[in-house]
């Protein structure tokens, strides 16, 4: 039996790990560290720092080119779909390369929490219908509230709701009904443009937790130009980068 | 200066606190632990716990009774300003007995995450509207993403929007425009029952990260029920009772 553990490690500070983190990475057999485009050699750095640190001597790194969405399918959900189906692939070849006889405890470290806009569930899911594995999760912080926590701010009015959606939501639904703050995540194209920028600020963080941090806030329509443009030039400079940015609805 | 570090210690599990949480912990002068209500002794009794795990030798701790909401206010946000006022009083009674030069690191450990559902960074700018306050945030592991993780789930949807809300909104308002999936925190009376519970489904969780931790999940028409019955009895055996739910439309 495979014991499969999405392990959450916070937004990019180590010191963002939790005791039950530490504690998973320190009893796994193997660790699969997967490499991506651009953000390869910040991102994977990072795992492979937590796991220089926290691992045991016996325990083995499996380091694996990501397989890559296809863009170019016109629908959206269909090429995750198969983006998913190629990554547990992935993953299978090198559990059954480093763990032959199906036994022992694989991690894998999450940017974040796995809960929130991350597939790793979905693709362990897939695997399970593969290999005899059993599915475990180890929550992590979520860039959510790493921003909030930056900022110093409540993520919700008292009482009140907030939604968490995404960039290519709010470009095509506008703004949620029913709420006055709305968290947006995976926008490379700074959708609040999209809205019209009366009567709302703006808290943005950009590699939030990593000494490169950048943060800004203010009234969408002096923030937001700011914001656009510290953007262009960190994801220039970094060759990738990783925002998300919380809206308020100002009171009336 | 008074250095007021708010440090998120998740839900009730000590291995839920951060390498940053616990640091901040060990430079801590003086933690403020409220005691309320029947939850006092589970609740202060793991903050407690925590601190003599990790606090300095010349530290102090500081115990007090938090002030209570007036729950005959028929104004709930007039009434929630007032009790909020109050507990930045009894703070600052605690930090000027204890620091009389008004100078040191204070910390209050704060259940789940300090910007989700919680006051304490509302109080803590009441606070420092009084006293030479520099205020601090350190994430911590919402209720939220220890629920998805003891349920092994996704919180969304691949790429589809959440909203989290609260039991009061649900029963005002009904289930949220646009969203498939909806977290509900802040619940005394399993409010999912003011929403027709066909096509629902239902992952609940109370005392969740502690040894206490009750699960359950399934379609609300089934799982409805015996969670209400669940709930209705733990609360009776310990006293007091935290949970979270999260309901998802099941797909068309």
């Amino acid at each position: 039996m495979i014991e499969l553990t999405l392990i959450g490690i916070g937004t990019g500070n180590p010191d963002h790990l939790t005791l039950q983190a530490i504690a998973a990475i320190q009893e796994a057999d193997l660790v699969l560290i997967p490499l991506k485009g651009a953000e390869k050699d910040d991102l994977a750095g990072l795992r492979r720092a937590i796991c220089g640190r926290y691992l045991g001597p016996s325990a083995r790194i499996a380091e694996f080119a990501l397989p890559r969405r296809n863009s170019a399918d016109p629908d959206y959900l269909d090429s995750v779909e198969h983006w998913h189906d190629a990554i547990a692939h992935a993953w299978q070849t090198e559990i059954r390369c480093h763990l032959p006889a199906l036994s022992g405890k694989v991690a894998l470290l999450v940017w974040g929490d796995p809960s929130l806009y991350d597939s790793t569930l979905r693709i362990a899911d897939r695997l399970a219908r593969e290999l005899p594995v059993s599915r475990h999760v180890i929550p992590g912080i979520t860039a959510i509230q790493a921003l909030c926590a930056a900022h110093t701010i409540p993520l919700n009015r008292i009482g009140a709701p907030v939604q968490i959606t995404t960039g290519r939501r709010l470009r095509d639904h506008g703004w949620p009904e029913g709420v006055d703050t709305v968290t947006v995540m995976l926008d490379g194209e700074c959708s609040f443009q999209a809205l019209p920028p009366e009567g709302l600020s703006i808290w943005w963080g950009a590699y939030i937790g990593m000494a490169e941090q950048i943060l800004d806030h203010g009234p969408l329509t002096e923030a937001g130009p700011r914001i656009i443009a510290a953007r262009a030039k960190a994801r220039a400079a970094h060759g990738w980068i990783m925002d998300i940015y919380l809206l308020r609805r100002d009171p009336a």
